[in-house]
């Protein structure tokens, strides 16, 4: 320790920025779970004080020199790596003037006011300038990166969630999918046709739905010593590794939207607490991607929850928690848990069109960035490609359409492909779980458990170390692509 | 503002420290009511540090350019009064080396963890120790308050709570008060001898005392749009002007508790939302004292709560909320509430003898504070004047003697005078309040807002432009003492 001094007092830096993001993160949730309405100007300008604190933290010349010195100092592997990580972090925030962030985050305010008034009014039209006006500045801002980095525009922002990553890759890999994905979904739902599964019957009370959540939340491993589920408007998973927070929402005419909501977060929430002790607060002991911590959400809530072996538990949780009825037998609730109806809504999508609502966002934000289109010409291209991937008509209803996202209006690009990435990685690596776990059904509750052990080990406990593509490649032995996912949804759908 | 660029800058920068305190403040909340267990100590550390971000905001070297500045800018009456809190602020910050802020953390961490051994054992002996370590460095601390102020030593404590209260003038009132409560104690439960009011039945539904609770603050004109009500342990009020947060807590088998707690905290949450809002984050925007806060508690919580239109009110809120029986009958409940017993136990004391408690904890800090007595001979001081003020024989008991109280353990002395001193400026307010409005009882609910808004006027929307004895001079006309709450005791127990 004493030999590195000014890589130790980068470190010791770090830690405090940890602290206080401590402080952020607990804020937001509280702003989105119980905070007053009338307190949101407050808590807003308390929550940007802190960032000015963090930015100042981040930025601070002072630590020009330690860089300098650190660089040659004598360090282990592992603090090697966390120091280039440190200074790949530090070259990207250099890479973008203050004055920039600054007009950022204006566009950014305008742009999520304007967003909220046009879906009021239901109408793109009023979304559209101030969307154009955003654009220009996310373009500039890419465009610093991705000088700094060497790599294209689109690249750049991709590489802000995921380092490493490619458009290149993803179109690949998303022509591939879009190639299989129309056909797969025609044949699926033909198979399905016909077989209707019992409904539910409603209502359900909004605390026994919760008990059943706490259930599944238990099953899936979750620490309640170090962490919490609470209520808000969307599901969310905040927190730290020490006092992860999940959130979910209740309707009482439907108990599975809650569950399987609560589910996804568990993985998302286990992945948060299971990073590295060692490396707290440091860049290696960071989540590895995006596209990896979404895997980690749609390995429980796909590839495990809609087993039949765990659709077995949530019935018997549910019978519990809501009493028993028809449509919560096993067979049942394994059909309306693998229903696959083509719609409008991302967030209400089945797992397999899910793919497609990604792809088109991928599209359109490429072709946005790239500066090939603008703002006006997003709803006619959405319709095109709802019909192409989905056979959907959305008559161009902006709400159904477009502006049912929140992404691009705080300024979020690059985010999407997460999604779908993130499903091409749950089913690889679910896949190679299974082939060592081969009596993962029999084993009920040790069997998911096992599952999460494994998780922990191979992704969780490794932090940043690896990259998205270079853990998959580790840990499958094979390199990132489509074919899991594409092999699982044949598999489950029965319709290879 | 152009004319004053220097205390603009030091306004500006209070207001940082506001947001940031906003941030500080939830996390205890937060603490208190829904952190998970084993997240403590991460929740500690964040704390620290932003704890230590504020200091070095407060006390950053560049302030003194500021302040010599400011000194000689043209300011109006009201900015000049600020300016003058600010400088009253920093000069007592200045006056405690950082090396002894430093020892008194150290040492109040290493109380308050031998005072919890010291309860689990019920052992005074095991928590002496630390307390004398702990008292010698507060003396310190206080000698070179006192210095700065030019008063003694446990005036400095005082002062911290209460600026411009003199322990001379509190000794005079406690001593006034001590002559004549014990008699008065005397008197009262003769009276009250043979005439037990009906009691409770329970058990009473927790999500039902909470409705009742809601109801009770609705009445009191708490505004629910910029705040809540929580469950911790201990009830409190944290929070912000903009986000109050009131916390109690419940027992299956006493609903008054949780009422009576809430009633009182919704004085203080109250007070905090009424602070000047032109005044937010300023000094002159803060509240005058701790024991005008108390007293702002009090004044519900006993003033107005006990009295027999408002017990009306509280008789029909708990009918509603937990169904009827004798107990809630107007007549009973107020008997209730106004029950007087002498026990050892400060927080459940009723408004009579709960004076003793705080007369008796004053002397004894104190003598403390003055080294005329160590933390060995606190027991034996501790059953004298319990005998002598309340006739209680305490045996000795560390855990219902002097254990019982956190206070001196987290190194706060100088405190327990204002819960008696709040006492007394609520019965002097409220007797003033009393002669303006003569038709409060028949008023109902409209005559309890009528309070609230005469507060708000004369001593919440007032900030600290005041200190304690001038604000009650101003309002009442008369110098604090101790009379208004003699006269209240003697007029609503019978007994003059």
């Amino acid at each position: 320790m004493g030999e590195a001094p000014a890589y130790q007092a980068l470190k010791a830096r770090r830690m405090r920025i940890y602290h206080l993001e401590h402080l952020q993160t607990l804020a937001t949730w509280d702003r989105l779970t119980y905070m007053p309405r009338a307190a949101a100007e407050a808590r807003g300008a308390a929550q940007a004080e802190l960032a000015a604190v963090l930015q100042s933290l981040q930025a601070a010349p002072e630590l020009d020199g330690l860089f300098t010195d650190a660089a040659n100092e004598p360090l282990a592997p592992s603090d090697r790596e966390n120091f280039k990580l440190m200074e790949r972090d530090r070259r990207l925030a250099a890479a973008v003037p203050d004055s920039l962030v600054a007009l950022r985050a204006e566009a950014t305010a305008a742009a999520a006011q304007a967003w909220s008034e046009a879906r009021a009014a239901n109408d793109w039209a009023q979304f559209a300038p101030a969307l154009d006006a955003l654009l220009a500045i996310v373009r500039e801002v890419a465009d610093r990166i991705g000088d700094a980095l060497g790599v294209g525009r689109y690249d750049a922002l991709l590489d802000g969630f995921d380092p490493g990553l490619r458009s290149a890759t993803v179109e690949r890999w998303f022509r591939e999918i879009g190639e299989w994905l129309p056909g797969t979904i025609r044949a699926i739902m033909a198979r399905q046709s016909g077989r209707e599964p019992q409904a539910l019957q409603a209502p359900f009370d909004l605390e026994r739905q919760r008990q059943a959540c706490v259930a599944a939340m238990e099953l899936l491993g979750f620490d309640f010593a170090k962490g919490r589920l609470d209520i808000s408007a969307h599901p969310f998973t905040a927190g730290t590794p020490e006092d992860v927070r999940v959130t979910t929402r209740f309707a009482a005419d439907d108990c599975l939207q809650s569950l399987l909501a609560v589910i996804h977060e568990t993985g998302h929430a286990r992945y948060q607490a299971g990073l590295p002790q060692a490396w707290r607060g440091q860049p290696l002991g960071e989540p590895c991607s995006a596209s990896m911590h979404e895997a980690q959400a749609l390995i429980f809530e796909r590839q495990l929850a809609r087993r039949p072996a765990f659709v077995r538990a949530l019935s018997s949780i549910l019978d519990k928690a809501l009493g028993s009825q028809r449509a919560f037998l096993p067979d049942n609730l394994q059909r309306l848990l693998t229903r696959v109806a083509p719609g409008r809504i991302r967030v209400e999508a089945d797992e397999v069109t899910y793919a497609a609502h990604v792809i088109l966002r991928t599209r359109i934000e490429a072709a946005l960035i790239a500066g090939d289109i603008g703002a006006d010409d997003v709803p006619l291209l959405w319709s095109k490609e709802m019909q192409s991937l989905l056979g959907v008509d959305t008559e161009r209803d902006a709400l159904t359409g477009p502006l049912q996202d929140i992404h691009w209006s705080q300024g979020m690009f690059g985010y999407f492909p997460a999604y779908l990435i993130g499903a091409m990685i749950a089913a690889q690596l679910f896949a190679r779980f299974a082939e060592t776990s081969p009596a993962l059904d029999e084993d009920g509750p040790k069997g998911f458990r096992k599952l999460g052990s494994w998780l922990d080990e191979n992704v969780w406990s490794r932090g940043a170390a690896l990259n998205t593509e270079e853990l998959v490649k580790e840990i499958s032995g094979k390199p990132l692509s489509p074919a899991a996912l594409r092999a699982h949804i044949e598999q489950r759908y029965g319709c290879a």
